[in-house]
């Protein structure tokens, strides 16, 4: 295969390390692993979490329908459930163990007519001011969990939160916080235990504190799914290091702008999405090694501005020999997630097998 | 059809007002119209511009051979041309009428030994700063149209730019701005026309230049794109007023915050791409109408904040009775281009004829 347009990279031997380091570490303190499939998004990838996890998380019901059509049968949507789309979730609820995600009565007494019971997690607040019921409104959680509980079509689960605060932390940060999250999320297990006298599991756990707080037994299960390619962003917060990012869009250089050090490429907004940051703007450039790989970031060089189709690179001119028309420039997203789907379909090095998403 | 799921849709009425208000335009002061197809991406909206434009333009050798597969003969690449496509864009030539653009003698001279003469055009940058070669380089430009004059294989047909920077300025600005970058190109064509006597072509007309500044007729083609939808970030610049976009995304309402005024819906980075815009956020709500359509902006209502999958909304607190779980929320995009290429399929309004894109 001959890299002739923007192609996006996924070294297997890297992310094979990625899943058994982080499944090895929940495995080691018995706390179920569901990863979060929204990021790498496709059947191939997903075979390799096979014997490896208790289940697998997912952010639509359409991300769903693709992955219990592979077989894969206790899949958490973790999204809020949208009565819109009852109709979806009752067939799906015939072929896999479905866990879905609530934070309103009203939308909850939407599915008290299917004919399957479901799986029902509160979705709580946790700091990250998105979805769910904030904690300090314990009798609302309660009345909710006690709403399933006289149901005979709703099964209640636990709670289930998503400390995506994190994401804008760095790693002592990102332990403390992640700690104080999950003293929250304890603390009103408990009292829906007690008010309740019924078992109320927790949910939680992103890819940042799943990467540095070392002590997970307080929780029955944790959901990260960035993990499995990392990026800079992960870098940026102290989640991972280089060498446990799995990720390189190959880009054609197109025109080299020689007296400013400054590259246009073939690989804009459409590829990368348009995630800035702001130490590694939209990407940093790793050295191309001879296997068609990538083994060192490339310094000061960074990806600098984007339109639809384009790139700026912007390169240290100690580089300047590896800029030139025809050859490729290896550029590392900020944000792996959404540079897999802009372009629903990458290849795995070393063998560039080809690995399609749920919405190619 | 009804909406479940974050659902993107076009009006078509509006669609065809855009494409006739430009197209005439042109039309009557005599200058070629060659639309930028990058914006909608699809042979049904490409469809509407039959008879109303002489060729079109594309961003992509990819795009090229979608449209070229749609009996579209007249084709112009507006991107640097890559010589590791070279074999594809050779096939293209055997179909099509394909124009192509390039900077450097490097890249023009891998493309020498084509059995068929291609078009080009040499890039120059009109203030952008993106690709091309500054105007002020006139002795680098008159020599690659004279490499392309003394080739049998190379056409030379002008210069092409892109005002890009217009999209930084509003109305009037916009006005100057495309005005001071239609004089450089002339002043250059004047020279390589004194220099090579030569017939020298001016490519240029990007959408806020296009919509704004009534007199093109020193220029020989337009080539704008965004204006068949527009968005808020054209109507933040002026080239259009609300009643021109034509866009907008259907979004279930999954979680209202009440006492907040803000709501959780399903429309996040992968349905709208991650642009920002300072005074839209990442879009605007429009108050939805009994049929299924858009007739009025719902003030300081802004898509606040996404994640993957995730949008937060902030509302005026008198639109709190059209929030409700189950319900639409409708979000004009802030950068329709990106928008359509996060979705690769729209509906058109009122009939709801989908339309696919060239990366479905």
């Amino acid at each position: 295969m001959k890299i002739t347009r923007p192609t996006l990279l996924a070294d297997r031997r890297i992310i094979l390390s990625n899943i058994d380091r982080l499944s090895g570490k929940f495995q080691a303190q018995k706390i179920r692993f569901r990863p979060h499939f929204k990021t790498h998004q496709s059947e191939v990838v997903g075979d390799f979490f096979r014997n490896k996890c208790q289940g697998i998380t997912v952010s639509s019901v359409e991300m769903a329908e693709y992955f219990a059509a592979r077989n894969w049968d206790d899949i958490t949507i973790a999204f809020p459930a949208n009565p819109l789309e009852k109709s979806a979730i009752e067939k799906l609820s015939e072929s896999v163990n479905l866990n879905l995600i609530v934070s309103d009565p009203a939308t909850l007494h939407e599915f008290d007519d299917l004919n399957k019971p479901l799986n029902w997690w509160i979705k709580v607040d946790l700091g990250n001011h998105r979805a769910g019921i904030k904690p300090e409104k314990t009798e609302e959680i309660i009345q909710l969990a006690r709403q399933m509980l006289k149901s005979k079509t709703h099964s209640f689960k636990g709670i289930l939160g998503h400390a995506g605060q994190t994401y804008h932390l760095q790693s002592e940060q990102v332990v403390q916080e992640e700690n104080r999250a999950i003293q929250v999320a304890e603390s009103l297990r408990k009292k829906i235990q007690d008010v309740l006298d019924t078992r109320c599991e927790v949910s939680m756990g992103d890819t940042p504190g799943c990467s540095l707080l070392k002590d997970w037994q307080k929780i029955d299960e944790v959901r990260p799914g960035n993990f499995v390619f990392y990026d800079l962003m992960q870098m940026g917060i102290g989640s991972c290091d280089f060498s446990q990012i799995a990720m390189v869009m190959a880009c054609p250089i197109v025109q080299v702008r020689k007296d400013e050090n400054k590259a246009v490429i073939h690989g804009g907004a459409i590829h990368f999405s348009k995630e800035y940051h702001p130490e590694f703007k939209y990407g940093q450039l790793a050295v191309p090694n001879d296997s068609g790989a990538y083994s060192e970031l490339m310094e000061n060089s960074f990806l600098e501005s984007i339109s639809q189709e384009h790139g700026i690179i912007s390169f240290d001119p100690k580089y300047a020999s590896l800029f030139s028309t025809s050859k490729l420039a290896y550029v590392l997203p900020v944000h792996s997630c959404l540079t897999v789907d802009c372009m629903r379909e990458y290849y795995l090095l070393p063998d560039l097998e080809r690995a399609t998403t749920y919405r190619y």
